[in-house]
């Protein structure tokens, strides 16, 4: 088989639900192997209908039972979703992501359901865009919603949670100095906010708490469009809460479609997906010094002869860019 | 005063070494204030000579410790030492440097002594060029060796040590589960490995199990000019081990700076650094839309209509720049 017929075979058998052409994507992509690129580029026109589902919140906070329960609900609903688990192991410490093994056993003979860990160890810097790459794969292959489930604790997994269009913020009571540890930047990055554990006496006063403090303003969205962010409280074990918390988020997707809020979204999402291939790219640059971009590696050196700050060097990087621009 | 002249006083009084001058750059450049990057400008020609040392490995490693173990050592060599303390409290967690304060009350007298705490959480994304950005200020006004200090956890902070022009990776015995929790990418980061709290016993096995692991051909350099990665073993309680850790730091920047590795990694460091702010700005891009970016503005139109990948419209943006650079 040449290799544009196995590109093309590939795509197809993606596009048809074929989970072992699936499976093997997704590892090209994670491997940037260029199989994977090219099968995105194929692919890539058939994404952009599905849900992507930020999940994040510190380690401890039921996360992996919460999203446990969102897949059996979406799956009563006759959705097939995907979850992408950021193994949130750091390369100094290792460690492994038990919940995963258990949630893959429960769901491994369902076809509508596709986790995938990601160790973020293995993937360093790379772990954002590799992380969206497979989102676009899991989006061709006609999963949605997608979940991309982090814990908060580094900035890299707090960036790809926000790259969703809908971002839950999970909080267990307990955990933590109760309210006074939510700062005010991450409640900004939860459009719903979740309080596990809901069975326990100090989830009431965590939940009250989270909605005094929604009070100050600390909404998304534009003065005259502005989204009430929900914080509502689920108990695994007494399975309640789900069924409200699946309706605050069918809310927010309706919110973000009527009020124009998702084209902004999905704007920010791509650029910031190109930026972190831009910046890969530049990263990459300096280890093939003599090549083409010949430009970038003048300026590194006008850098080291500090005639210009890095700063500098990257507004004059920018400029090129807009200055060679032709007109549409 | 007009701003010009406020802009010459404040780089003036910082090469003169003033520390209220250089603590107001400092918060300049923290709040991405436009005088910070001003008195950059001006003071980038006298950067370029300070040793950049990055300090990383897990929490409760011993690591602020060591600071000021280092601290007291390079004092007695009457040198000036700034240290970047990246505060690793996660957005989501909150938490304080509790070891940072102790550290600043007993060094608060000390001229020759700059600590600067940075919140990871406060910087978000933009914690590296930041943090990069404070090293150059530190280094214009004569501070050297400048430390970055970051706890390992969260990609970000161990970017942030692989900046340095000589990383020491620091471990603890009996935190983790010993040296399988090294993982290999971790080895490649440290130039010197640390083996705190010596006075155990378990430190010997540890700094054993660490120097057969850089057997296996861990050491960073060409094939020519081997670095022989050194594992120290220190102990603050006995005051033993900071001698030899000081002179492997040595012996690195020695290293460096006649192999001609020096060259490359300050050519990694600005090409690194010159990349995030690309990122930046292209982040930023999407928040003011009809301006001069209008070449971002449309290739992110052609990924919104599915047209192109974001990796396709990431690589356009590039070739772009290698075609409009003009030959020197």
């Amino acid at each position: 088989m040449t290799d544009a017929s196995q590109r093309a075979s590939l795509s197809e058998r993606v596009l048809a639900g074929d989970r072992r052409a699936l499976a093997r994507l997704l590892t090209s992509i994670e491997n940037d192997d260029p199989l994977g690129e090219q099968v995105m580029e194929r692919l890539f026109p058939h994404t952009g209908s599905a849900h992507l589902i930020g999940i994040t919140g510190p380690p401890g906070g039921g996360k992996s039972t919460l999203v446990n329960e969102m897949i059996r609900a979406y799956r009563e609903m006759g959705r097939s979703i995907a979850v992408i688990a950021i193994d949130p192991s750091s390369p100094l410490t290792g460690g492994a992501a038990l919940g995963d093994r258990i949630r893959m056993q429960e769901w491994h003979a369902d076809p509508g359901v596709f986790i995938r860990s990601m160790a973020s160890r293995r993937f360093g810097g790379g772990l954002a865009r590799n992380a969206l790459a497979v989102a676009h794969a899991f989006d061709a292959a006609g999963f949605d919603p997608i979940i991309i489930e982090t814990v908060g604790t580094g900035q890299d997994e707090v960036a790809i949670a926000s790259l969703a269009m809908t971002t839950l913020l999970v909080q267990a009571p307990g955990t933590g100095d109760g309210v006074q540890t939510l700062k005010a930047g991450a409640l900004e990055i939860g459009d719903v906010l979740v309080v596990t554990k809901g069975d326990r006496p100090e989830a009431i006063e965590l939940a009250r708490d989270l909605r005094n403090l929604r009070q100050l303003g600390l909404a998304a969205g534009s003065e005259l469009s502005r989204w009430d962010t929900p914080v509502i409280k689920t108990s695994a074990a007494r399975r309640e809460g789900i069924d409200s918390l699946m309706n605050a988020i069918a809310a927010h997707w309706s919110w973000l479609e009527e009020t124009g809020e998702m084209e902004i979204r999905v704007r920010t999402m791509i650029n910031t997906e190109i930026a972190f291939r831009v910046q890969d790219a530049l990263l990459q640059g300096i280890r093939r010094p003599v090549t083409r971009d010949g430009g970038m590696q003048r300026l590194v050196e006008r850098v080291a002869a500090r005639e210009i700050t890095p700063l500098l060097a990257a507004r004059e990087l920018l400029t090129r860019l807009s200055h060679n621009d032709t007109p549409p």
